[in-house]
């Protein structure tokens, strides 16, 4: 039996093109299948009314010489919102939260690709959420830099103000990704997303079932 | 002579309807008086593209429930921006610089008002500002918070997020604003913004007289 006493949290991170949108249409078929229906998708930056005012700001082109400090400022004004509002209520209600990106980007975009550090974003992030939450499970979809760039150049629309940046600065995201996976082992499960969507879905099912039968025991 | 190589950084304070506008006034006409002219007359949350727009989001009385946290780090995230773009090369450059608030708001809004408390506005200032600037005057215009409503009620338009807050949020505020104050007698000039315009505006003035006056010797 599952312990229905508190929700589970599950966040979905990557570089731009990773294929986030494929791994959040696999868990909630993955969780359907488990009988676990309307999990709440969300998604960061955003996630409530004020959250996704700052998103637009973030994203806005327009503001490219916009500091790294400014962008986890923004970034962790918006998580503080989130975590309060939308994360933290509907886990301990004993729902499913399913989030497109959450803390390990700052320490990615930020602490990697703005060059702020890893101990920067761990004092912003303490500051910004005493009480600390963390996903259950996070998985970390793993694409190369130009593989990931072909992808998001066949979307339409202009490029926002991150799908705007280099290879060379993703390679340094994408690092910091695989940094934060290596430290913490427990949590992460690492996908290959160079590989076909078959092959991803495959993995994040087996990752999803295998975090309900670890609950389940 | 006046020291031409940097210039003078001025920030003025206090609750809403303390009569900044007043204040900034008097202070463009002394400066002028003695030959400085065009000032950077600037503000916060603002001063910068990006500020303006983390402003709207702060003033907006649609967000009545964001937290004091998510309060603090969107006015950081502007003043980053702000000191960046704005304040920091226009006093290296020798030009004055006027601010309608900076970091002593957030201490008396957020710090006080919020109840964060000086230690964790402290961290977060340390945390966006690490070089630390910090302005050669501060004039604080010391309201009693229902004199402070009457004058923004003879406004017109809508009061905004701050504005709506209840007198006593802002017998708070203007207690941390105080506060400041008897911690750093040298840099704040305390006005008694309770009397006549004329009264503030000759405050303001030898205020600002002074400031030239020890430049100079």
């Amino acid at each position: 039996m599952l312990d229905k006493a508190r929700g589970f949290f599950i966040t979905i991170e990557g570089i731009e093109g990773a294929g986030k949108s494929t791994c959040l249409d696999a868990i909630s078929s993955t969780l359907a299948e488990m009988g676990i229906n309307n999990p709440i998708v969300t998604r960061e930056p955003g996630g409530t009314e004020v959250g996704e005012a700052i998103r637009a700001i973030l994203l806005n082109s327009h503001y490219r010489g916009m500091s790294g400090e400014s962008e986890a400022l923004l970034l962790f004004a918006a998580r503080a919102e989130h975590v309060a509002q939308v994360i933290r209520p509907n886990v301990e209600a004993g729902r499913w939260v399913i989030s497109d990106r959450f803390t390990d980007a700052s320490y990615a975009y930020q602490g990697g690709g703005r060059g702020l550090g890893a101990e920067r974003i761990a004092t912003l992030e303490k500051w910004a959420m005493p009480d600390d939450i963390q996903p259950d499970i996070t998985l970390l979809l793993d694409v190369e830099p130009h593989v990931g760039r072909e992808r998001v150049g066949k979307r339409k629309g202009e490029a926002d103000r991150f799908e705007k940046e280099q290879d060379d600065f993703f390679a340094v995201v994408r690092e910091a990704y695989l940094n934060r996976a290596t430290a913490q082992p427990q949590r992460f499960r690492v996908i290959d997303a160079n590989q076909s969507v078959d092959y991803v879905t495959r993995q994040v099912k087996q990752a999803i079932r295998g975090l309900i039968e670890q609950r389940s025991n």
